[in-house]
């Protein structure tokens, strides 16, 4: 499974230095451990993992507090040390895929696919995270949960205090959700995708760290959800540059927590009009509805987020973060209490007949485009 | 009762086709059956039918699903066919009232004293509803009941995809709600007057219509709360023409759901002031502070009603309409939570000594300005 | 104890008129007489008033329809009728402190420090009251207390109607609490003046007067919370003259009551930014944002703040009363429902031993500002 291997880029892997676990491997494994997305991860687990030897058991910790959230990582004992050994070496030897603009060895954390982080932008505490999943930066489950753990190793390393959200797509920030992920699959697949994107929002909407999002390029959909959970929108002025929850459009309904995060954004009528019509702003009216925080040329987008990252990062930390939990921590709860509810929700519309040839029809559209 | 018969006109009146059933007359009963409404409405339908003969039982058949919604009609049963007859021949041939400009005949549903509705704009699924209750809109029980049961026609009927609400009477858009309802009449009265303003709210709030207002009027108080309830507000660019909730003014306190609409439209901080002061707001002013979506020239406001009303017709209607409750189910839930309590308390304040004899005073000025 | 001596200046002195209750003395204790407050007012009088003599008993009766609000008085009664007269006599007769501009004698009032009244604003049922606490009107537990007092006064004082709340302390509106009531004190004394901030905005945020904010300086912090529990604000145009909450600059968290004031006032993003980045806004862009209603020249603040006030009056009080409960009265029972835990809340803050120690590094940097 190659998706499974590219994922496995993100991972520690480390051979427990107790000799009676020797034969244990520590695997990253992500936070998206409550309840059902814990299954999920650890039938990935055991999928990657079974290709080296027997499997004799999986661990996967929580947090004390939030026994909702693993501690980061799993433990995969084999029955046989040298399968263990053997994974090990496998995996820490897997090729990179695609493009990498470039590393982040030096902090521990491996080179990620779909995402890039400039080195220069390490400097003072800021990762720039730039999404590549070519063509459109769609966010399938590999990016997001490349994205939700990504965030987490930065949360919990304190030379970070502040992230850039970018695109390394050159043209588009992103198109949004997958459909591919959302289209003639199970439903076990259709639930953790969809656990996958409520993970990813709510790491992003309650981040501790500051949060800026350099949008250079369309930033549609999942993808506005995306900017929208930043503590600062800085958009490229190219009347090409949209930006919008444009669900309806396609005949679908963005769920509460995106409605939410909208209204709190731009207010409930501005919500009301953007989300039933699903408009798309260019840059002049993103900035006056609120879409986004400033416009300025593309090629300042950049410099133009470091500077705003430059001011969020004078204001002390604890302080801010107290701030933004407050202002946001309402909004949060509300998905929190009913996650399994939406997750059914998502899972009983995409496996409509309706919906599914809806869709299918809508893909088959793109590709003769493109042909 | 002159008034029932003119609502009358808005019912379908068959003869049922099962021969037990022969002398059943169907009335359409609008949907006001919730407890408290119930009873009023089979009194009124007791008191109209009985001119005709002996009633032998009324029957309001209500909605599975929504138990507080009728399913529009009633069941008439007269002890004798020849009464039935009678009643249904007379009914059918009552008297069209003051001058409506067009009719609906061709659709199945009659023309509407109080309403009008142009016929030219029957051809994509938009009615468009003119008020007109001269000299300046009140909105009288009758004129709110054929609201609500025309309302509901448009909804079932698969033809009508949107609405747009203006006003037949020149110079006025609606001068809100009827003060000759709330004076020297009997608590029942004020009761049902009451429920039947909270019913055409919560029928325009929630409907899944798209509904623009078209004001060529000024637009105040209740007359307000009806633009408020539409997805969309296009205002006529004259001086005289303004909008706003003014009741402080009159010495009367707009209800928590005038004010949820208010706060939803236009924000927290600015319906504190706007609804404190009872301000009514000219064109600019109302376009600035988000009372309208837009100001036309007074010759271009039908058209442009019409236009608005396109962009949003080109949205798929399933999704804009789970999106439009996302958005204010919540708003319309806090009434339906206290609606019986919320009567109570219009009916109280009116029963009071000091508000009678205020409203008497504000209605002999009136009359005296007219005189 | 200089400072309940000064405190005393507002209360009403006298003596029962019935005979056996001759050695009883009424003392205007305000109303801060919910649970924990009452022991510690209780525990003034106490301190007071057994300067004079032995006293046998202190009574604080309570509204009876708002059992947490006292009548506004106590009686302290004394063992001896001659200690009684005593204490009256001296009470009565207690120095003014500090330089107070006009007084409030002609209204039963008496002057008050730390408030200035202009006699001249008493013609039209409105009262101008001027912060005047030397050098920033920094809210310390004296002149908190004093407000709320005095607020209730005119409250109950059916010949006023509105307030205009203004600074008499040139070239500063209010630079918020008092670092120093909060700095190397008691726990106890810390409840005392955290109890005093809640009450003074339960008190101004729910006025039924009409309170007119006459922003001549900058207006910072807890003086901004003052600004915003205002029906309106006049700010002077100086680009000196800045205003927001800016808290997290200092390391510490504007309580969420505060963060509902602001939300209420420029919504939520706006105030997701200003709270977070701790925003002074100049007048320019505090109007922009909402943080005030109007910037005009120095010169005319207070003139404007009159003219304001009279638009406000225009409107029927009881009317204006009820719309600006339903306003805002979900926003303070949030606050009146966990009172005692935000109260805990802030103790267990200053307890701390790296926020005292920044406290005391601030307050000596400003000494040393300064010197």
């Amino acid at each position: 499974m190659l998706e499974s291997c590219r994922r496995w880029r993100l991972t520690f892997a480390s051979v427990s230095t107790r000799s009676e676990e020797r034969h244990r491997v520590k695997r990253r494994a992500g936070t998206l451990t409550e309840p059902g997305v814990r299954n999920v991860y650890q039938d990935h687990i055991m999928e990657i993992f079974s290709t080296y030897g027997k499997i004799k058991m999986i661990d996967m910790p929580v947090e004390r507090m939030h026994p909702h959230l693993s501690k980061g990582y799993a433990y995969v004992e084999f029955e046989n040390p040298d399968e263990a050994e053997k994974a090990l070496k496998h995996m820490d030897g897997a090729p990179q895929n695609r493009g990498v603009t470039d590393g982040w060895g030096g902090r521990g954390l491996v080179r990620v696919p779909g995402l890039s982080f400039p080195s220069s932008s390490f400097k003072q505490g800021v990762a720039v995270i730039k999404l590549k999943n070519p063509p459109v930066n769609s966010l399938s489950l590999e990016l997001l949960t490349e994205l939700v753990i990504t965030l987490e190793k930065l949360e919990n390393d304190k030379a970070f205090r502040g992230i850039v959200l970018s695109s390394d797509c050159p043209g588009i920030y992103s198109a949004g959700l997958d459909l591919l992920e959302m289209c003639g699959k199970s439903p076990g697949h259709y639930a953790e995708y969809w656990r996958a994107v409520q993970e990813l929002w709510l790491r992003l909407y309650l981040s501790k760290l500051v949060t800026v999002a350099a949008i250079n390029g369309p930033c549609i959909a999942g993808g506005c959800l995306i900017s929208l959970t930043c503590d600062y929108r800085v958009l490229a002025d190219n009347p090409k540059y949209v930006t919008g929850l444009n669900e309806t459009v396609l005949g679908i309904v963005a769920p509460f927590w995106f409605k939410d995060t909208l209204v709190n954004t731009i207010g409930h009528r501005a919500a009301e009009r953007a989300l039933q019509l699903g408009l798309l702003f260019p840059p002049a009216a993103a900035l006056q509805v609120g879409m986004v925080d400033q416009v300025v040329p593309e090629d300042q987008v950049q410099s133009t987020a470091l500077s705003v990252m430059a001011q969020w990062m004078a204001i002390p930390d604890h302080a801010r973060q107290l701030t933004k939990s407050m202002m946001r921590r309402a909004t949060a709860d509300r998905l929190l209490r009913q996650r399994d509810a939406d997750v059914q929700n998502f899972v009983s519309f995409l496996s409509r007949d309706s919906i599914q040839k809806a869709l299918q029809a809508y893909l088959e559209k793109l590709k003769q485009r493109k042909g």
